[in-house]
């Protein structure tokens, strides 16, 4: 294990390979609907439509194919408001392994049984009173089992990175290259890992990690160029996004890329669901939704540009999705 | 105009041609949690990602191309539950004629105001006491503008083939084959189009034309040899396939084909919409559902096969959606 090795571009080109076949290959969505709101081009990397629904998958099987055998068969943990869990539950199901999953209590119903499908065992705990962290260094400790982590570690970020590398070929393929591309922000995984891809295959994008409002770490870490954390006692619904600060890893790699954050709240975030719910006929999450409810309230500038806007991912509950569409 | 005129696999290779960086070019979405779940392949043709948010803009823009230029600026009408009517209105503003749109009164509200939004004019119809096609062909006689047919005529019926072609193309590009391919059929437009085009293209595949129970003319039609029609009194959710009968050249154009039918009932065709919403991350409309409900409730053999589903259409209220996963 080489944890604190940074990640790389050769890294991400392996992670590919090791994902060929087993990831799908996400499609660059174009609307013509959106590109004329938005006056520009705007492509959807929809992650969505990913296995589990959300990214995370990469990250999770990437790690899983480099611990070592032995290791493997004792297990794996993870802790994870979602998405991550279900990545390393579908991952380990796939390599056959026990995989336990540490959760919030109040996460999402449907992330939680999406997680005990693909045979996970999950443990909750209480957000405000216990450390996820603890329960699960508990179970690796007694099991035997490896952690997982979310993001900060080069084999996680450099599977999220593949995102990176299709957005260069599918753009590529349409004779087109992103001006900007938007990638939601939480610990920093999947924005660190576009960024390196990106400035080796299209070094003139922007790269820019989209953040909720009251949870803007990532943009002010980048402006300061040191890891600062979030105030406690923010809320936002974008419950994918919540982590209290970047990642070593993923905050030196997003700094050394120039990467720049902006923030949305939760009602543009709303609107955002609406809008792929009635006009994109896609589904997304809260977090899945932060880059492009960033260009629907109009903070990037999108006017004859093209615009990449990941969508990160689709597991939502049903009372909250109801509640955004209904009032669209 | 050649009303009369069959639909040939020549037409439909020029409507490709015409709608070449027009239509959205649909991605055939495969998710391996569906196909665990099929114990095979599903391919999934997704018409929802296209311009209205459903096929219908390909058979009506392929259509108003090929209208004289002198008639076309007297403007285009149209008669339609919603789907078809979103088409027409978005194919004329690309034209840049005027559009009028007889619509059912109790349409679904999100169709009403997207054909609105693409600046066309909408004259509702009570679907009990009048007639929409003399309605319509009283706007046609006062202003000379051309109707449109939804569904049996050449011009429409190639460009929904274009569907037929994409999957073909699509599918040989994965390197694999459709045994059979599962289309929606109100008045038999799209699902003549892909029977046309892909016995050219696949001419091993099967075509099944998936219909909302009470609806099941085509299916009786294709066994007896001749045209049939649903008794009246019957009632679905699936509003974009209540058509009391198929067209003369969908017919001829199926039963040329071998084309067979099934039926899916309005609860089937609920857990589909839940489960696209649920586990695909893809907003469906009732109609748009139907392929995918012959799937998920065993009417179709999947095991070890290859199977396409063309997922039609999105454009659902939010009323009938939520009420849809709420109970998922």
């Amino acid at each position: 294990m080489t944890a604190q090795a940074p990640p790389t571009l050769a890294g991400i080109g392996a992670a590919a390979e090791r994902l060929a076949g087993i990831a799908v290959h996400t499609p660059l969505i174009e609307n013509p609907a959106l590109n004329a709101r938005a006056g520009g081009r705007v492509l959807l990397k929809a992650e969505t439509l990913q296995r589990t629904g959300s990214f995370k998958f990469r990250g999770a099987y990437n790690f899983l194919s480099q611990v070592p055998t032995d290791a493997r068969t004792r297990g794996v943990v993870a802790y994870s408001s979602g998405n991550h869990a279900q990545g390393v539950a579908a991952a380990a199901e796939i390599f056959d392994i026990p995989a336990t999953i540490v959760m919030p209590a109040d996460a999402p119903q449907a992330k939680v049984d999406n997680t005990r499908g693909f045979g996970a065992e999950v443990v909750t705990y209480d957000r405000q009173t216990e450390s996820r962290e603890d329960i699960a260094a508990a179970i690796a400790g007694e099991s035997g089992a490896t952690l997982v982590p979310p993001f900060d570690h080069a084999w996680t970020i450099e599977g999220q990175g593949t995102v990176g590398l299709e957005i260069a070929a599918q753009c590529a393929a349409m004779d087109t290259r992103p001006d900007e591309v938007l990638v939601c922000c939480g610990g920093g995984g999947l924005t660190s890992g576009i960024a390196i891809a990106l400035a080796d295959r299209v070094p003139s994008s922007v790269i820019k990690a989209v953040e909720p409002t009251g949870f803007d770490d990532a943009s002010r870490s980048l402006i300061a160029g040191q890891r600062l954390s979030n105030e406690p006692g923010a809320a936002s619904i974008c419950d994918a996004l919540l982590s209290p600060s970047t990642g070593d890893l993923t905050f030196a790699a997003m700094f050394a890329h120039d990467v720049t954050g902006l923030s949305v709240s939760d009602d543009e975030v709303r609107a955002a669901m609406a809008y792929a719910w009635r006009t994109l006929k896609l589904v997304l999450d809260p977090g899945g939704a932060v880059a492009l409810a960033a260009i629907l309230s109009g903070k990037v500038e999108t006017k004859d540009r093209t615009i990449v806007a990941v969508l990160s991912g689709g597991n939502v509950d049903a009372a909250l999705f109801n509640a955004c569409i209904v009032d669209a």
